[in-house]
């Protein structure tokens, strides 16, 4: 039985984290659930599965009438005690974006294994927390799917066989789209992703292939790969879902329908592997696999996240909030679509170096690159 | 170092093999050499890699000008003198046909690891064969593509979380002709393989996909996987060379351009993996990768192979052997493409059930089928 804390209990990896543990009752066991605003739901949630503890950020939306059955933590404070709260074998962090990083850090700081799904942790600051993982001895299992696909690859393979990391993606909706048609693409067409169901960040963000950039990052950090050997492939199947080739030119790769809570699982699940039914070899959904090189020209967010790891110390951090606020901007229909690029290029064009950025300054400079990208926008 | 006997040195698999051995020369080294009747070959290879012993299997192709200088073994005694040359730690048997079961009874008898390239021996003796691996605890590493690609996939992995082992199959050079074709199709254009060049035998097994029914037999004995979890699964372009599928609906797979150099490299250097020249990932040759079902219609020898190791005992020797004549009165056209099926199916149903035959109940089915199917001929 595994002791499990879910922080984004009420969001979409949350609720697929709360499906496969109700499939599998006798593995796994929730010790906590945490939410940023939706107490409705992650209190019928605490009902079914009976956590120790829940926590909501915002207090305000508790629910008077409710709350007194249940022991209810709120708030930043409230949010890093659940960090800390050891009776967790392992913790799943779905927090969406920036917020995510601090419970990131004091989980392993805690001594408690991650199963990560808030890329921006490790986008932001992938020295800081792998750093604390080595130093803890801690395993970050990964849940998206395609460094989930890694992980899978390289199970029993030693690292330095490892040639390349060749990470696949859909390449979103626009993969088609010609370059000239790119000034012309609505908030409507961007939200609109071809394989997978996702929030509204992450589907701009697939848009815009900047996705595909922060697991490149996600990627050299995880699994401590030269920049170099990481290449990105266009599949637009998603059946793929990442692959690892080694030095004796033989690839490895992991498959299975578009399909998140394998990989869910497999991070709650591992070093087992737990019956997940409706997920089969499908000759006809499988029959045929493409795969092209990612157009940089098109994509240029992947340029900009591939730049900015290879400059290293704060740059990674400033490309992330800096994107985080340009979707923002073109969710309010502020910006158009190549302006994501444009803007993020400025702000990392403004941006001084700082070498191994700790929480705090990464706080700062997240501060400071908000005001100037707003700053830019109301020129 | 590892030192490596090989036995069919001169056939395409053994040169490759020395090949192999020639790229790592810190890595292997050559004990003995064996080969059937090419000499002059076989005493070049002895020149370059200086081994302990060579062996032919006929006495008289040995050129009295040359022979003085090296140890010569002959004959069926020479041979399996090699297969217990103990100063082996790995003997590779790329013997074609039935000839190889005995020399891979001798290597596991004799306590020497074995890499696998001859089928013959676990279709024909699968229970044998994998008695002695399991009662002296020796690892038999497979050398075929498909065979080694199960086996990478597996590498890290717990057998009881397989599901289901895919077993990808070129579809030969019929896999788009209709089945009203079959009976005109000519020896030319059986001998034709799209993707691998090949020996004349195994190019007319591609050709009926018999090559296929053999590794579903092998893949049954090597991984222990029940019949019903093993697919074939139609893959032309021969860049996944096959997949397993775990209980949890993820897949992994194994891929290359075909080329033979990988698994033979593999079978040797595992655990470790050894760089291998100009075998890269490449998206354009990667570009398409299709599946579909194979038509156990037209392709009936794969359903003949189904059955045979479905009835088990005696009945998959009597399905190789069977297959070997047929094979052998095709190319000498004395039969038709469509008899090779026909034949075979008469010789299995004319056979009497015999439980867990050792290997002289082998060579006396071999020999009475062998007759058996020649009166079919004669008649």
């Amino acid at each position: 039985m595994k002791n499990i804390g879910v922080l984004g209990s009420t969001g979409s990896v949350g609720t697929q984290t709360l499906d496969i543990v109700r499939m599998h009752p006798d593995k796994f066991n929730v010790v906590f659930l945490s939410a940023h605003s939706n107490f409705d739901k992650l209190y019928k949630q605490a009902l079914e599965f009976n956590p120790d503890l829940i926590h909501i950020y915002d207090k305000n939306q508790i629910d008077k009438k409710e709350s007194n059955k249940i022991k209810i933590l709120t708030g930043r404070e409230g949010l890093l005690e659940l960090c800390s709260y050891t009776k967790a074998d392992i913790i799943l962090n779905s927090i969406v974006g920036f917020n995510g990083l601090e419970p990131t850090l004091k989980i392993l700081e805690s001594g408690i294994n991650l199963a990560l799904a808030n890329k921006e942790s490790i986008v932001q600051a992938g020295h800081l927390v792998m750093d604390i993982a080595k130093s803890k001895k801690l395993n970050i299992f990964p849940v998206d799917s395609e460094h989930s696909a890694i992980w899978q690859c390289l199970i029993g393979e030693v690292k330095d066989n490892i040639k390349k990391i060749i990470l696949t993606a859909s390449g979103g909706p626009f993969r088609e789209l010609s370059i000239d048609d790119f000034p012309n693409i609505t908030k409507e067409q961007a939200l609109k992703h071809p394989n997978w169901e996702m929030g509204k960040k992450i589907s701009i963000d697939s848009a815009t292939m900047m996705n595909k950039g922060f697991e490149f990052i996600e990627a050299y950090w995880l699994f401590g790969i030269p920049i170099e050997n990481i290449e990105i492939v266009v599949h637009p199947q998603s059946i793929i879902h990442s692959m690892v080739e080694f030095k004796d030119g033989s690839i490895k790769a992991q498959l299975s329908s578009p399909n998140m809570r394998l990989p869910i699982q497999f991070a709650l699940s591992f070093p087992e592997r737990y019956t997940l039914k409706d997920l089969n070899f499908n000759v006809s959904e499988f029959s045929n696999l493409t795969f092209k090189k990612v157009d940089l020209e098109k994509f240029r967010c992947v340029k900009l996240a591939i730049e900015a790891i290879r400059l290293g110390g704060s740059y990674p951090a400033v490309l992330n909030v800096s994107n985080d606020l340009c979707v923002d901007f073109f969710l309010n229909d502020l910006i158009t679509f190549n302006q994501i690029p444009d803007l993020i290029e400025k702000s990392l064009d403004k941006h001084e170096y700082i070498n191994n950025p700790d929480l705090s300054e990464i706080k700062r400079i997240t501060h400071s690159v908000k005001n100037n990208l707003k700053e830019f926008i109301r020129k």
